[in-house]
């Protein structure tokens, strides 16, 4: 029985959002190496093998050392941090380890510091600017490329671009122009430098362009992670339909207050985190469904969790509805962003009651 | 030696920011019943007792059970959860607890399913409009009272209100006024109740409030949790000064960007929580403090985190600062909002090297 703030997750939505973007990769010849930061689950990572899934994603040293327990190729796609340097080393024993550089200042430190065999790509900026080297800064990518020549150990692998500008997106047109512009960008770096590194691959990833585009000519690699669960920003965006949304927070109806059409769960920002969603109504930050026997259903319209407080959550509630709820009620949620409201839960309950574990 | 993202106490103005309150209140004959949502530490709780605090609030049932090892008098300050009964009798069977109730409904619940000694706030809305009843909704208060007097474990503590409008205030002056009418109100709760409830308390708290007020007439309780850490948020409001606010955040530089003055670093979403401050700069979630040989020193004009996402934060910097920072080293922030970056990062780092855990 629930009785506190609960993830639910529905096992079979997550698993055809799995298999549907192992099945696009396969339809489109791209390998697919699915980011495990929005699950960060051992449990669910099998639905990836079961799916024909053998490397992976994450974005930081930490998830990386988790994983390893049971993968053996892993990118890790952030800015290494040169801090790491001894967990990184650990890893790249173990386990066919993968890196992002995009300065000559930390090519040159992995230069100097690494014992073991480490795989580089070059972040390139395709347009997010937010990390990444310009694809126009060819002196710092030469500069990285013979930096890292130095060190037998060190391979480079290609070029990584993150096209997290399509989350401004709110048509498919929109993800389609920024995806092609992308691979675009990459596909040129690609014809740039692979007479010299034959094997160097070209690797994107984001959700929304995964799941949108159907023209992956360039990418080798794809690198969707929120797709697992999906969520109302990436449903505002037009990656996904609410009925794939496989994960709901279940929170205990503590107060109502008819007088100004609100009620109050227990479930705030410490189980939700804050992000929030411009929509019709203003800022909101999550969505209340329709409970189903097992599981739920559509977006009640006009509820949705207006403000978020450490353990409050506010709920505007139609006042044509408001009647049929009482203290005690446990209402079901979508939740804005699935990755940071995962993270703050830590825990998933399938719709059979079971408990799946998590990185914490 | 930090290599991650890293959440660091300076106990020193820890233990002013608690001494000066208990001393404040002290001077107003209030008794002192710190909230400790904020910090969630055992350990630091003791601090709290040596400056003379011997009754605590909380917003959770499991921060009661958690605390329960050590402290005796615990205010639940949330709309109770029937669905915790179970949890709830356990606490009341060992220690002196107080919950919040603010419907015939919940109060009918556990005059119902309590088998211990339980004492009853009724939370009123002092013009917040989160929770409560209103103060003219007599009905429901007298409904409340006829209620409980039904169970005789369960004893009427007194009226409990929470002035979170302050947090909208942005002078002092503003504060004074939501903090003296939010007292009137419960003052004159108090005059209609007290000849049916002789030992009845009024209870009320919220750092802005209790920070700047030096009138606290018809306050018997003061409730402030904030105030352990301070924060940016606070400081905005005119709670605190810069130079107050206890803890800060110590982050890995793993990406320097001249050419648009940012830099990127480790230390995202999932470590400051995502509150945001409006401020001259537009949005932002933390400020870059200088370092000192034995803590921090004073906000670094200019310097801001502009955006976070999961693991990533970027820090606007000015052109003229950015050719001092190098790739490796560790930024000092102050957060937005210091409990929900408590909440994220679980454990303190003092400044003397010794970690301090907390409820995770």
């Amino acid at each position: 029985m629930i009785t506190v703030p609960t993830l639910l997750l529905d096992t079979n939505k997550c698993k055809d959002n799995i298999q549907g973007m192992a099945a696009k990769a396969k339809k489109h010849r791209v390998d697919f190496r699915p980011h495990f930061k929005t699950h960060q689950s051992l449990e669910i990572g099998k639905w990836f093998m079961d799916a024909g899934v053998n490397k992976i994603t994450v974005s930081s040293v930490a998830m990386a050392e988790y994983f390893s327990a049971e993968w053996d190729d892993i990118t890790i796609a952030f800015p290494t941090n040169i801090l790491e340097i001894d967990r990184i080393n650990a890893l790249a024993e173990k386990i066919t380890l993968n890196i992002q550089v995009e300065s000559a200042e930390t090519m040159s430190f992995f230069t100097d510091h690494v014992h073991f065999n480490l795989n580089i790509f070059i972040k390139i900026d395709v347009g997010y600017h937010r990390t990444g080297v310009s694809p126009n800064d060819t002196e710092t990518i030469n500069q990285i490329l013979h930096i890292l020549d130095k060190n037998p150990l060190i391979n480079f692998k290609g070029f990584l671009g993150h096209a997290g500008h399509t989350y401004q997106c709110r048509t498919k047109e929109c993800i389609h122009k920024i995806q092609r512009e992308s691979l675009d960008i990459l596909q040129m770096m690609k014809e740039r430098y692979k007479g010299r590194f034959p094997s160097m691959i070209i690797s994107i990833g984001d959700t929304p362009g995964c799941s949108v585009a159907e023209d992956f000519r360039g990418a080798d690699e794809i690198r969707p992670g929120n797709f697992v669960f999906y969520d109302l920003t990436q449903n505002q965006i037009g990656s996904n339909e609410i009925n794939q949304i496989a994960v709901a927070m279940a929170c205990p109806l503590v107060a109502i207050h008819k007088e100004r059409n609100e009620m109050i769960i227990y479930g705030g920002g410490v189980h939700f985190a804050k992000d929030r969603l411009e929509d019709v109504e203003g800022p909101i930050f999550g969505r209340v469904v329709e409970k189903r026997e097992n599981g739920w259903g559509e977006i009640i319209s006009g509820m949705y969790i207006k403000s978020l407080s450490q353990e409050h959550g506010t709920i505007a509630v139609p006042q044509t509805l408001i009647d049929q709820y009482k203290i005690g009620d446990i209402l079901y949620i979508l939740p804005v962003h699935s990755c940071m409201t995962a993270n703050s839960m830590r825990s998933y309950l399938t719709l059979d009651g079971e408990k799946i574990g998590r990185l914490s």
